[in-house]
């Protein structure tokens, strides 16, 4: 079912091998509001460390904060190995472009993840399969990365093109997100797709406003090994806020194997003007 | 009621002025088991940006990955400013011991922030009055830094020294937090006390295990003037796991004001052998 030809997510977040500079460029596939969907530039930074010679291990936290807009075309990447311990990495990743100042700042945790006890007390959120849930229409969004992702809503789904909520809606909401063309969920489109979530404020208003993730922070429960053996094209994601304040909300999310098994969660904050 | 001589949290987050170059010292009053508590670590790079002559705005976002232990005595900090815009600022703060390899690794999203349209959908967590709860006995605990809190659980009161269970408790915990001596609770005692739970493993199989945080995030949701405003010593603060697996295990968590206003969230990662 999953093809092996080039996927446009691999495409987008490719990169060239340097020493400690690595080089990328932005994807017109995956555009957002006035630069790339962050979700992409997280799995670029993080695909630089996972193809970089002295990376061990699985990613086990990945932080990326997003400083100023990145604009269309090159950029590079300053890939830099904090501290290793015996099983455990620390890296840093800077994007700049131009030598301008650095628009993108990551950092990450990657980890050789040894058995252990195992305990998942958190609940997967019960849904209908994915293949019974009615794809979530995409052509009224201008933004190329939504078409990307093949989004099927089941609970808060937005109805954004109707007037804004009068009261605040619900901001939470469950769906199934895959590659609109099906690609295997690795460690690289988990990331992305822990920003692929459509900003919490525009579910609470109905409306779009003048949004940007600020820092966005992923936990990834599996690793390499994990992945494989779930063998997925689609998630079970949630995502909700705790609170609008002073022009920044908050998301925090989850991402499930269909099979039941927790993937990664993800916390991000994220500036507004309302 | 709060005095204005030095409190030890203070003393133990004292920070030395730099340029870049700033430098601090560790703390037997907030030691954990192999280092200084992490939350004190945290808030003194936290102070080493308060303190920046550069630094505009308040905390907003602040990632602190542990990446060795830091030994008793001197450290250096590099304070960084990466990355400023006309209302954001982006920090970076990494700990040195005489030389060697970085030990903490932080990076700091700072804001001047502006008045907004307010939403607070998260529930406010119903608990007795901090006063009428009993204070958590910590005598039988040798960790310095526990002595330093006054924990007064309503949930999830940790039973250790009794057998380990033999099937998973609940990792949710509800419980007051505020300094021992009272001390008014500003941006950088919130950085501490979030990250001033007991490992979630600790509670779910009611032992002591090899634990230690790798990553901690921590979002603010008060700036400087809604703390003054709020003028409390004490928190309402709750915690809970959604996974351990493979040596590594997740917490969340939120920092309320006893007056109903949601203060920080919290989210880590942490190593545990068991």
């Amino acid at each position: 079912m999953l093809t092996k030809t080039p996927h446009l997510f691999d495409d987008a977040t490719r990169v060239a091998a340097g020493d400690s500079r690595w080089s990328g460029h932005t994807s017109e596939d995956y555009w957002a509001f006035v630069g790339p969907f962050g979700g992409v530039t997280a799995a670029t930074m993080l695909r630089a460390i996972m193809e970089h010679p002295q990376r061990s291990g699985d990613p086990l936290a990945l932080t990326v904060n997003f400083c100023a807009p990145i604009a269309q075309g090159a950029f590079d990447l300053d890939v830099r190995l904090i501290k290793a311990n015996r099983s455990t990495q620390h890296w840093s990743v800077e994007l700049t472009q131009g030598g301008a100042d650095v628009a993108t700042f990551a950092t990450a945790v990657f980890a050789a993840r040894r058995p252990s006890w195992s305990h998942q007390p958190a609940a997967f959120p019960q849904a209908p399969p994915f293949e019974t849930v009615r794809p979530y229409p995409k052509n009224s969004l201008k933004m190329s990365w939504v078409r990307q992702y093949d989004f099927r809503f089941v609970e808060g789904e937005p109805q954004l093109g109707g007037a804004p909520h009068l009261e605040p809606a619900s901001a939470f909401s469950k769906l199934w997100i895959g590659d609109s063309r099906p690609r295997p969920v690795d460690v690289l489109s988990l990331m992305s797709m822990s920003d692929a979530f459509f900003g919490r404020i525009f579910h609470v208003r109905n409306e779009f406003v003048p949004f940007g993730t600020v820092s966005l922070t992923t936990y990834f429960h599996a690793d390499t090994e994990d992945l494989a053996t779930e063998d997925i094209s689609h998630v079970l994601a949630i995502a909700d806020a705790k609170i609008f304040h002073k022009s920044f909300g908050d998301q925090s999310g989850e991402l499930w194997s269909p099979n039941g098994r927790l993937l990664a969660t993800t916390t991000q904050i994220a500036y507004f003007k309302a």
